[in-house]
């Protein structure tokens, strides 16, 4: 397989426009799973493109959006890859909040902006690609791929442990996972990512009085829902930042030490790193470091918080009804379920009035940082970029990386594709369009380095 | 003046249908003063009204919404009457909310549901029509009776203080301000108040970064406008209710025992109470009494809070801005533009990152409970319904009676003709109509006792 690197990145560069056409037309597509806009339709698309390239591809149900499995035999039998991202979008936001329609993708500034962009389509996309040029040169795979692309992963990817446990003929075999999603931590160099955070989100809605109600002749009366969640959320955080649930910090494993100086020695500029996000200061935190907050500690976040009058000016009314929405960030020894139990017991102890609804869950996840596969990827990305890549214990996002270390029992890394504002979640999501090509040549170089493992 | 009364009241049974059908082509014309929706053009109509019942009346401009001011001379110089009302209403909020239309009013069960039928238009057109049925009878008014209708009293009243200021020819002469709005506290009797809680408005704005980010890269990085809020909330008023903004509570005048006393007699049933509201429990508060809750100690209020996703499900993102309206209700002694510098100088001091917005304000009000044209008023409420009226010290909403008491200097008493359960502020607003028209006979009844006082 000589050479084959190198024809690859020749081809790569040939076809930018067409390969652009192709993320084109695939982030035109809708699938927002939080609504279901579009999510089916999404999903065949991307199946299609995966048996117009030689993949045994199909929709497999579960009890929500159905994902797409795939699978292509090699020339050699191992090591097996599998390739896991999802085809659905976060929900775009406010329209006007984007300089270009979130599904109308458009070309600015050497990026493709619009929702989808890098989380996760163009990320999953560059991968298939990858396989295409491989058969292109080779005739066959050099080592079998399965593509398992999640319907759900912006919801929680709530049915993907019972999809890997319903699937043991076509994964059992499976060498490495490699998941592409999220921005790298700097635009000049990869990394490689050992460790994910779990996720618990969930809402909580507090009830007063029947209806709203005068706040000059009912204040202070019947309990204001917005003051019941003020102080249940204070009593969850304090102000220093400290996460105080009854039972919450106690689980926490602490960092082996080589962990803890893998991330001390990738601690970034604190000031460059808030003005690139326009923020004025750090948010108060025991965390002696901004990689300690992103990588060795959990985090409770309010995603949103409603109730009463929104609009123009004051309306002097005493709400009857408000809504948090929360996400936790797990660490190591913080499984999903028993955090909820701690959660719903602290919620039962201090608002007895409020109903605490779950919304998702992922455990957190640990491969090893001696793993062999890891080496040879190492090596990959070396031989496709001509830079070393950044190792990183773990990262401050949530994956389903679990169902991969936990119930399939493998190790699994994560190798993100995209630019470090890829804004993912926010509005002018991007992919920088040198980061989808060259991801392209990055999928190639692993598939072969594996097969050459 | 012997037997008016009864020909007033045998009148207004005759054309109670005539009546409604005035309250109902009022109550249609929006004049929303929060958003300036229909506001002069209402002001108009009931300039136009009292014009045509001979009334010299005008639109007075402000620099606001303009306010009605109608001036008609009685037989005798004296006692002159002001009678204090406002023509513009609360937002209607959401439609789905309201079981007709807020403007256009429906008769249900005895009631004229609409937004603005008892708060505040059918109070003080029961006056207006009182007057109408005075002159008829009498030929001429009893006594001197002025209206002065605000066009801004559910904003704050911005401008009615330097209005009074303005109009030193027209109202120096005034020995009674009578002001009807809100409810009674019970069906089956009428309340003269001595005095009103003040208000005083605000908003309070947090950012943090720049725009949306993803909760799992960037949670506990920036400061989180929502958990600012919470964290500022919260340190403003505790879990067991008491407001602990610095120097708040050091403003209160201790109530007189006298007062105390008839708060005491005036204790209302909890559990009836808070069946009425459909509330589970009361809030927590170290007040001792319903009674202490509503009228001896002041409140805060959080009217609505905003901020970040509040779609369906959950989006796991950290907002980058958040709003809070609150209002604060004043009791004797706390003078409001010296809260708001109190309030000012607390988010100062524990959130400076936060803007607090002014949103209007109002004193508190007190009239001595020895005041002789009080016992005047409760021998015409007791002469029109058979019932005694109930005295109360004050009560818990905010109007701008300090503008009569501070400003002008006068005694001012409220006198509620609401029913109960008008649901002012809320959807589904009503007045009943027995009310309403007893109400156009208590204003004929204290315009003649004054008369003969």
């Amino acid at each position: 397989m000589d050479g084959t690197l190198e024809r690859v990145t020749r081809l790569v560069a040939e076809r930018r426009e067409a390969y652009l056409q192709r993320l084109v037309e695939y982030v035109r597509l809708r699938s927002v799973s939080a609504t279901g806009e579009g999510v089916r339709g999404t999903g065949g698309y991307i199946r299609d493109v995966l048996a117009g390239g030689g993949f045994r591809a199909r929709l497999h149900e579960t009890a929500g959006h159905p994902a797409v499995v795939a699978h292509r035999a090699g020339t050699r039998d191992r090591p097996h890859l599998l390739i896991y991202g999802h085809y659905d979008v976060q929900p775009p936001g406010e329209d006007e909040l984007w300089d270009s329609p979130p599904f109308a993708p458009e070309v600015r500034a050497g990026r493709l902006f619009g929702r989808g962009t890098a989380d996760n389509k163009g990320q999953h996309l560059a991968h298939v690609i990858a396989t295409e040029l491989l058969v292109e040169l080779l005739g066959e795979l050099p080592a079998p791929v399965t593509f398992l692309l999640d319907g759900e992963e912006e919801v929680g990817s709530p049915h993907l442990d019972q999809l890997v446990r319903d699937l043991p003929d076509e994964l059992a075999g499976t060498d490495l996972v490699i998941v592409s999603d999220g921005p790298t931590a700097r635009d000049d160099r990869y990394d490689i990512v050992y460790g994910l955070r779990g996720i618990l989100a969930f809402e909580l809605t507090a009830t007063g009085a029947a209806r709203d109600l005068h706040s000059g002749h009912f204040g202070e009366i019947p309990p204001n829902p917005l003051w019941t969640l003020v102080h249940l959320l204070a009593s969850m955080k304090d102000a220093a930042g400290n996460i105080t649930i009854d039972g919450f910090q106690e689980l926490v494993t602490p960092l082996p030490v080589r962990e803890r100086q893998a991330i001390a020695a990738l601690e970034p500029d604190p000031a460059e790193l808030l003005a690139s996000i326009g923020a004025p200061r750090l948010a108060p935190s025991p965390a002696a470091s901004i990689g300690e907050r992103e990588m060795a500690r959990p985090t409770l976040t309010i995603n949103g918080l409603h109730g009463g009058y929104g609009g123009p000016r004051n309306k002097t009314v005493l709400p009857h009804r408000a809504v948090a929405k929360c996400d936790i960030r797990l660490v190591d020894g913080q499984a999903a379920d028993t955090v909820w139990e701690l959660v719903q017991r602290h919620v039962r102890a201090h608002a007895p009035d409020v109903t605490a609804t779950w919304h998702g869950a992922m455990h957190p996840s640990r491969t090893s940082m001696d793993e062999p596969f890891a080496a040879v990827v190492a090596g990959a990305v070396r031989a496709a970029t001509g830079r070393e890549p950044i190792h990183r214990p773990t990262m401050g996002g949530s994956l389903p990386m679990w169902v991969f270390t936990r119930t399939l029992g493998r190790p699994a890394l994560l190798l993100p594709l995209g630019n470090v504002d890829e804004a993912n979640h926010a509005p002018n999501e991007n992919f920088a369009l040198d980061r989808f090509y060259q991801g392209i040549v990055i999928s190639a170089a692993v598939q072969l380095a594996l097969a050459g493992s």
